[in-house]
């Protein structure tokens, strides 16, 4: 398979030394084109066509937007009923079982839910990626609810968690320290330009990791193409694993 | 090349006598991703890549934000900075010579330019693409103004015509006709959802021109590749000459 091949070439320029470009993945449970965005994401770090460092960064979009005067895109009548052709189709291209949302309500009210990533950024850090998912999943798959501590505790047992470490924590989540987390790293996005979700920094040089030093800043799920670009890697599409290449 | 051989297997479809798709494209010289929009659709058109019939359609950016109450994106302060490295790298990736304005208001006196191309798809059809492209090289390629008299001038003569041609264009531009003709365009791709520009309209069904009949929107320079799929044609990035295929 072509991914194959092209994972020892990059497993081959790291051992060369070459700094490996880091990417960091702004989002929010509420956006649905960051579910798509960390989808392809994930695929090309599993399949290992991309060599890069990325790192999940649970922000809240409602900070974002509240400190940049932006709005929701459904707020204006016409970009809504746009949106949602274009996310029934970039779901089917990205290969993500998104379905509309019964009450676009549920969209607003994930600050829970970013809490309890934080936490699990801290606490369980093998478990961010699947406690993602599961998250999506619900909200945004038809799965339940996410805002009701029945919601999250369902959430953190569909990551295969007893049900003692998700209640431990989804207790966790309401510690000073991880509402602290969370509010820092809405922080660092809006430090690095974020108006939205999702929101993609990339580092290709090997500096440390003082944010003064420039990130270069991917805004939605339809900038891959130009961010393996900057990194000198492969685009094959949200499917690196179907290419004939 | 490969796209030569691409070129031939669309054409054997057409003489298949399946229904060719139709691409509009909407655009107003005041959009530079339109221009990037525009471009890429011209080299998959030139190189026979996609077996498609594309209209250019010259609309008024500016009646479509006020009957939507959408507002440009630079008018957010976040957007317009996120906005301006954006353009850079998307103008460099889709390969047009575009360079950030001087004066951002030019951006909004495109009225008579937008007169002019209507004027130019009635009287002269063959030369609305180049005229389109003389407009944007001098709005956003840094080569001269297109709101005076001058200017619009200069612009034709850009093209090939001779200074009467060019007058005779400009004078038909303030006709009522060719203004009221500039109205519907903008009304059509209202009808079809636009809240923006570039918008790309396709139907890949053999349907008459009777807009009540379903028309699929993809709007921005940025879903080529959906539109590719949706069309059931390849996408090999904006420059499809350099594919290795």
């Amino acid at each position: 398979m072509a991914a194959k091949g092209l994972a020892t070439a990059a497993s081959a320029a790291r051992r060369r030394g070459r700094a490996v470009p880091k990417i960091d993945l702004f989002y929010d449970v509420a956006s649905p084109y960051s579910w798509l965005a960390f989808e392809t994401l994930m695929r090309y770090r599993d399949l290992g066509v991309w060599d890069a460092d990325i790192t999940l960064r649970p922000f809240f979009l409602g900070g974002i937007m509240k400190a940049t005067g932006n709005k929701p895109p459904a707020t204006l009548k016409a970009k809504g009923k746009y949106m949602k052709g274009d996310l029934a189709r970039m779901a089917k291209y990205h290969g993500a079982p998104l379905v509309p949302l019964k009450d676009p309500r549920a969209m607003f009210e994930t600050l829970a839910a970013q809490r309890l990533l934080n936490a699990a950024a801290v606490d369980a850090p093998e478990q961010l990626e699947g406690l993602t998912r599961e998250l999506w999943t619900r909200l945004w798959g038809g799965g339940g609810d996410i805002a009701s501590e029945q919601g999250l505790q369902e959430a953190c047992m569909g990551t295969g968690m007893d049900a003692s470490s998700a209640r431990s924590l989804l207790a966790r989540s309401g510690d000073a320290d991880i509402k602290a987390r969370l509010k820092e790293e809405t922080e660092v996005a809006l430090r690095r330009g974020a108006f939205g979700a999702p929101w993609i920094s990339l580092r290709t040089c090997a500096d440390d990791d003082d944010d003064r030093k420039p990130w270069e800043a991917f805004f939605g799920c339809d900038r891959f193409d130009v961010l393996a670009q900057a990194m000198g890697q492969p685009w094959f599409g949200p499917h690196p694993s179907l290419s004939k290449l």
